[in-house]
């Protein structure tokens, strides 16, 4: 997924610019960098951060970096920020988002114009930053540009740009699928994914960008606006459910406030005897926290996360290590566990492999009962907009394997997302059984919703129901099917 | 203060070593260390943890290194493992613990015999892994020297040594101040002090080393003692207050439920009208899920901690960053807080400095009350026996501070430490009004005690009541005054 | 300058471009870089060598890298190789060169094309090497756009192509400025700038490129031409007098030979009466060597350069140790210095700077007399063609600022490089007033000419009279003046 | 072999030290350190130099350590420099040289005292430089101790101290088998092995020590001897031949003047009808330069070192590079070899390997004959005294290999070190033919003794006649046999 921030200011921000970013370490494992514009130009630093936080490997170069404005970034695809001089001038650039129709929108350029793009032989292929900065590139202006980046990108983009001349521009993906949050203090503008980021460092947050707004931001504390953000809006469910760090709020709805109120609804719509409640850290912590308030259960840890050394699913290169990550990170705490009738929260059921071995590891350690509390819907449909790594190919659902089975390939998705069909029930029974669970229960969409606390028409659905501002007549084709294309 | 870990095996042991010390990250910041005996001899790797954590700096070394015995460490003092050669051949040796009367141990030595001690250009000194290992070279036979080891050393001093024969010894120190832990499975043994290890990497736990106790063992399985227990125990309190990992169990009391334990006996003594309860994280978690519990309270979150690069308190080398560490690491959850009537659990106060500036954005941030209820008695006697790095000097603590300040220099310290006393309750008040808390309670001893569970004459109390099995005349003087002297 | 080399093989050819890149470290101190196609797709590692040898940065690489077709370079401008994806495909690209119309080449593409191009935030600029990928890309094939480098770049430009379907594709610069040598043995070819490096890799020296000759070399050993080479041709002289490694060869002429023979005619036509003659290294030994045998006169060392760790100039980071540099690279032996009078030989005087503070420590040490014999005519046209950082600016030039203080700044260049002329005695007697030597001779032109054995019209003589096939009508100018550019 | 230097300041001696220490870079490729005493204490670096240069791996470090006076060390065996603390204080250390009986040395002061020596896990040993710590902490002052090093060590050792009040002490090695040379500038005195880092660094030559002499260097510019030079002398005459670099002196004698007189004695011992005169890099050019001027024959160069990357043999790590290393250093130019009748000088010959190697490349590259001329006596005896890495076991020797099989295991060597025996005579010509050359020569020893310019009394020439002072009865079993034993 991947986090950035932006700062300017009237004096030095590297600091600001380094903390900032630091605070979306949770979004990527991949690569971090920071690119400051100052007296000595462009100065940039771009580091790996696989096997180490972003905080141990930019530490030396925030006393070697300076500037007034500048661009961080925690990136889960390509290297950045870049640089690139065009027909517009000079510019760093970081985007954040998913762009699906990647290799058609190159083709399309090749045929225009003689553009050439750096191909990076870390990872096969052209980076996503490179062909944004490509469009921009190709337009008149960086507005312009910005709108043709709406307008092209298939899935989402959300960028940010530093001009030679210093200025901080900001741009939200079209439908606000990931969020923007501009903040100000005496002398300061910053702009980034995660609000928590804000208090730490001393801004006020000021508002959310608007879905496909784009605005400068000024070290006198304005933010004027360059486009008007559109009408239709689908943030991504999953930043209250999993992504989100639970100090940040989104369109002004608190991600731990949520995640109790999700652990609610679950406590009231699937009760059950049970001596303890505990979640699966981290964010299944929150979820647990309020399903054992209403529910008037004790809250206690049947597991606790090692956060020291795996506050991060850092990826090992040394194979022998690889096979053990997902087993390291999770301890259980043996006189929690023994002889307990245990209801566990955890955000979603993506394979269920991770959450069939805890249920053994439990039993194994003299649990009578497992109840697992599902905060979202089950995930019938693979994300298309925002690089959702949870939910990779169809058939890594455990959901679509069941349909597969049962239902045959072209077998009607619809009735799967309806809590109350047949269909529905047999499919959550088979995951119960299968991963070896007491009882299970997720979460209803209207009660997610609820949770949230915006209207459904705002939010991205799309994993749970198929639906999605962007595609047109409810189809759960994403545009792809004849029909809808037919009807763009 | 460290923690450390020792593997014997049937077959190579390099990744159990690897992960069964990296779980006592949390336990030091300073230098990690691994030491195999292979084929190849020994084969060591030293790295500074101080900025990166001690997976992402050994993750190459497991590939490098191999044997099928070893030793792994976390350091706060010197770099380790030693390799060392003597008169009783060459060994490999890790330390934890605390050896105040250093310097003296070498004066003698050097009067005694023709030594040599590495002097560390880092550190400024000699370590006390160096002068460990020194007195075990003094002595005829590996077991004499642990003896002479535990009789010498005034503070503390458990280790490791692994002989080119291939032996694996594990010593406690004397009076079993820190725990030192067995554990077993099919062709491995393991010993180390954070018991949380075992169960991820498959170990059961064969029992706990007795004070001074000294143990060989055999990768058959066998626990084979070479020094009995001795008599006397004072295992230090703080593992269950602060220290250790949750999941942890030493002398068989486990250290979540015993925090626990702990808030449920303040919420009985100090109950207070609240809104909601939420603690310090890590450890002030665990004691206000227990207060809460017990308070029929609503656990919340008003601060979570940014643990993705916030995991361990790392010392940035840059000035503009160190100012900024302190302040980073908690983030407030605003809704969580205002105007809300919040209780507070924490571990302990040592300057207070931290958790009044905590209870001040409380206030900023909105809160109508502050009740902080603090998990331990108040700490009066700086810690003189396992480097325990929150009680420094005597005037660190907020309590001497008071002391002198109200009772002057050679005022009796023990009313201070009787929770029924005026005294006592004119220094908590003192703290309380100091640190801008709507009320404050701290921990009776014998709640804390009672909470760990095990005989008082068992524990290290010392910080709270100046009392422990190695000074004499249970003067706090820890064998400093001319009484105590004499009486030796 | 720098220096490039490309392999193709039936093997695995990672071994060959490794050492065959290496030995062209003489030519560059900035950035090196290795890229490989394999079965893994290009793979790529640039690494700073400023500090380092090359070796010494990249024998990590060749274990890790692999393939059958690559490009190494050893650079001084941009980091290098660069893979780019454009409409003709995805490639790899090494250059090697001077385009001084850099800016406006980028100028007029962004007119013409919505093109980005990378901007390095190390040396502030676009690279020259981004810049000739635009040129390819805004091409209908790659031979086309070979084509248009060769026709728009002003100044040269030499590279390599290896394309994703694995073709090697080597173009030499439009006039031959920078050599290009093929190398083939069983199952390889190679192609490379210094041909000292065939024999020791096993290849058989195949034949140079001629100028501006593009042609794609396959693992059978075919040379098959794409752009005929034209009929123009202007190599430097500089490669015979300083920059060729000796045991090269270029257009059939051996550098160590050709600088016996400098020696050689500096000998017979300024005959002087000395102990010893001597040269700077390390060019200067092989002129000294020619002279002394010419002359008669012992050779012998009065310096000597501590190659062990000054063989490359390392431009060190920190200040105090910069000072040092220049001082430190040759060690004088009093010995051979005493009482003596010395011949010195030395490849040519740009500032004189240097050579005149060698001189001063030869009469400090002793020498009666100090004889200076300088390999190629006075330096008097700075170097427009192949970025040959020994001429950069105009008044760097010993020889300019006597012309600007003694002609003025309009003064007719062409009397100072006749040797026989009264103004070219004239400076040649300040020189060597000015810089401390007894006596004092430059070689002529013909001689110099004539030791290369070459014909002039096949040499670029620039720097000694300011003539050039690439100036129309003989003129200094470098077509920059106005009846140049209406000539065009 | 390894060298060392040690500077003593009025002001911050890191720059003479770091340069003073680089130039012995030619002397070893294993480990680098410097060690300063400064405001902060001892600090230390310690660099592993295997496959960069001393001054790339060292160069940050000179902006980070400071200090009046320190020491610096490059070395072939141990980590250095150490810093010790024992009963007399605590002190840095460096030593070059070779300790035969070391574990003799080491069992011995186990059994009189409780001592420890760290076990190096990258060596599989214990150091000597720790060994010689051992030797000096043992004794009741540093110049008693110093004395004892000089006792007890079979082999040599030269060190120096830097003492924790800021003293440096000098010590050469009892036959002063390495050579210790003073230096002294205005306010700053240093000591080190090769004299050619004198004059960069702006010291003048006072004087060298005398064999196991040691002195303490002050500030001020005194030479305080405090050991008395002994009277016996065995410099090894391999710094002539081989390891010292041109630019040095010893005992007043200059190594490229010697070098001259070896070609010269050549020359007139064995002369041949060449075209040309040759030397094998480095050492062979300057045997070859005298060799071509006695002869009055032309020097040329038909092999060139490639100095830019293979200045030293680094030892890379891939095993596919290792294989390279031989070949890839020398690079042959055709035209001075084709037809031609070829003198060729090099220093010695061990195992002959390398230059039949360079012999087949000539005779390959069409030269009509090869006359390799020796600069010293065939090697019949490895060396036991300074760590000479070039006669390693006694079979590794060609000689010895030929000895063993014509004149069986028990032969008399000491005819094959007469010149003008038949069997000596049988075995140059054995060589011959076995290498390939056209016709062999080696230096008589009287003539290299001559060549250097000291009374063979006071010159090492044990690896070629087996004589020694430190062996009693000029016995060639360096004390071994029962003979000697006896007279011990």
């Amino acid at each position: 997924m991947g986090g950035f921030c932006g700062v300017i200011s009237k004096e030095d921000c590297v600091s600001d610019l380094f903390y900032g970013t630091d605070y979306h370490s949770h979004l990527g494992t991949h690569r971090g960098g920071m690119c400051l514009l100052g007296s000595k130009g462009f100065q940039r630093s771009i580091h790996n951060i696989q096997n180490a936080p972003f905080r141990s490997k930019f530490e030396n170069d925030v006393g070697r970096l300076s500037g007034n404005v500048g661009l961080g970034v925690i990136s889960d695809t390509d290297p950045q920020p870049l640089v690139m001089r065009c027909a517009l001038g000079t510019f760093a650039l970081v985007t954040v988002g998913l762009i699906n129709n990647i290799e058609a929108l190159m083709v399309e350029m090749f045929e225009k114009s003689h553009l050439q793009l750096q191909y990076s032989t870390t990872s096969g292929m052209v980076g996503p930053t490179e062909v944004v900065s490509a469009i921009l590139a190709s337009a008149s202006s960086l507005e312009e540009g910005a709108r043709l980046v709406q307008e092209k990108v298939q899935g989402s983009c959300s960028f940010m740009i530093v001009t030679e001349g210093g200025r901080l521009l900001v741009v939200r993906d079209r439908y606000g699928r990931t969020p923007v949050v501009i903040g100000r203090k005496q002398g300061s503008m910053i702009a980034l994914q995660e609000s928590c980021a804000l208090p730490n460092l001393g801004y006020d947050h000021v508002r959310d960008l608007g879905p496909g707004e784009m605005v400068e931001l000024t070290p006198d504390g304005e933010v004027v606006t360059l486009i008007e953000p559109g009408e239709e809006m689908a943030i991504c469910s999953f930043f209250w459910v999993y992504y989100g760090f639970p100090a940040s709020s989104y369109e002004g709805r608190n991600v731990e406030m949520a995640r109790y109120r999700c652990g609610g609804h679950l406590a009231r719509r699937n009760p059950v005897e049970a001596d303890a409640v505990g979640g699966v850290p981290d964010s299944g912590t929150s979820h647990a926290l309020g399903y054992a308030h209403e529910a008037g259960l004790k809250f206690a840890r049947p597991f606790v996360k090692y956060t020291p050394t795996w506050a991060r699913s850092f990826m090992p290169s040394d194979q022998r290590q690889r096979e053990h990550v997902a087993a390291m990170k999770l301890i259980p705490i043996p006189g929690l566990i023994k002889d307990r009738r245990l209801v566990v929260c955890d955000d979603s059921i993506v394979r269920g492999t991770q959450l069939g071995r805890q249920a053994k590891r439990l039993f194994a350690a003299g649990a009578k009962e497992t109840h697992m509390r599902i905060a979202c819907p089950p995930l019938v449909y693979p994300c298309r907009f925002i690089n959702f790594s949870r939910s990779k190919s169809e058939y890594d659902l455990i959901t679509r394997r069941f349909i597969r089975d049962h239902g045959g390939e072209g077998a009607d998705l619809e009735k799967y997302t309806d809590p109350d069909s047949p269909a529905y029930k047999e499919m959550v029974e088979y995951i119960r059984a299968n991963l070896g669970f007491t009882s299970l229960a997720f979460q209803r969409l209207d009660d997610l919703v609820a949770s949230i606390g915006l209207p459904k028409e705002r939010l991205c659905t799309y994993c749970f129901d198929g639906k999605d501002p962007s595609i047109k007549g409810a189809c759960p084709c994403a545009g792809a099917c004849a029909a809808c294309k037919a009807e763009k």
